[in-house]
């Protein structure tokens, strides 16, 4: 049983959109010193920390958070890694040839199954600066799907959701959206800033993704735990 | 599998202390048509809506949230009911005796197990007044666990965590909190504001309850899925 969830605090980094995002927030509403209790209050925005996002995130009319079936959420896992072509270069994504390689060692993705992507950017959340990667153009920069990695996998496959280390389904550079869009039109989840995908094998593994139920929820942060 | 988890909303019921807690909230950041993209940013307690209590909440220097090993949130289930008094008291709680009874029935309660209170309260969530029960004078009336109860789990077998269906598992009328104390003494987490447990099985189930993952948290909300 391996923790794919990062702990989310005011450190934490997330994705910046002037005006829109920020940090997560807690602070005491009760202490054990002065109320015989300790609580805190939190603001946040749906997407920070290890998240899921909803198909109406992007779709109009989409399922919502609550929406989801949970029969999508406990499903077999698979686990692909470019980590060692991203170690040279931050920008490459997912091919369709990868997934094609992967199938060639571990055989045919599962039915129902979850399609994390391991890129290894997991380890910069320690540093916010190198986790979100702005060049000097204000430009973020990490590796994501391609839009050919996700015709692959609704057109050929059968999916339940996919998944990655990064702050993005979609690479940084992007700026349209391609992934998340085709994604979530076809009615799947995506799952982003996941952790210590290095600690799961390939093929064989489960996973359970236990997004918040917020009526109505474009996403929510997620605990996630793989299990084999 | 059957999702133990409510939807929360601003509509959704919560402990009221004055000045200190409040409903759930949320307000849309950006839209499809105004930003081409949907999400919320939201306002909340830690123990709001269906949420795991960690120890720390009662015990100075007791694990938070992100501290609770793994191992003790995926575990065997016991639901026992008290449902059928409850429908004539609501004042009544859990007896060590009605444990002795349970283990008759269904044997002795396995070890790591989650043992979760079934009351029936969580039908009144749709009715908010109903849910937190207060009488004329502002006492709240509910069912709970009695201490004899949680001496037993906690002196005889071998338990992760408890579970209720009502806001709290002290019984509603309590002020001391001695539940919630002497369960968090000996470092064991637990669920308030469970959903669907008359559709779960007495024994033979498991549970996995998923916290959101934040540092230093006193509680969060948490999905939690019975699967047998
Ligand atoms: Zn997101
Ligand atoms: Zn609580």
């Amino acid at each position: 049983m391996v923790d794919l969830t990062h702990t989310l605090s005011p450190e934490f980094p997330f994705l910046p959109v002037e005006g829109k995002t920020f940090p997560f927030r807690s602070s005491p509403i009760a202490t054990i010193k002065g109320d015989g209790v300790y609580a805190n209050r939190w603001e946040l925005t749906e997407h920070v920390g290890t998240h899921l996002d909803a198909p109406c995130h992007f779709a109009e009319g989409a399922m919502a958070i609550e929406a989801i079936p949970l029969e999508t959420l406990f499903v077999p896992l698979a686990v692909v890694s470019i980590a060692e072509r991203v170690a040279t270069n931050p920008d490459t994504t997912l091919g369709a040839g990868d997934l094609m390689r992967w199938e060639k060692d571990h055989g045919e993705i599962p039915a129902r199954a979850a399609v994390f992507l391991h890129t290894g950017w997991d380890v910069r959340t320690k540093e916010p600066g190198a986790f979100v990667n702005m060049d000097g153009a204000k430009t973020m920069r990490f590796p994501g799907f391609s839009d050919k990695a996700i015709e692959f996998l609704l057109g050929r496959r059968s999916i339940s959701g996919i998944g990655i280390d990064t702050l993005s389904i979609d690479p940084g550079r992007d700026k349209e959206y391609a992934v998340h869009k085709e994604l979530f039109r076809a009615g799947k989840w995506a799952v982003e800033c996941v952790a210590n995908l290095s600690r799961v094998p390939a093929t064989g593994a489960f996973v359970f993704v236990a997004p918040v139920k917020v009526a109505g929820a474009s996403g929510a942060p997620a605990r996630i735990v793989a299990v084999w």
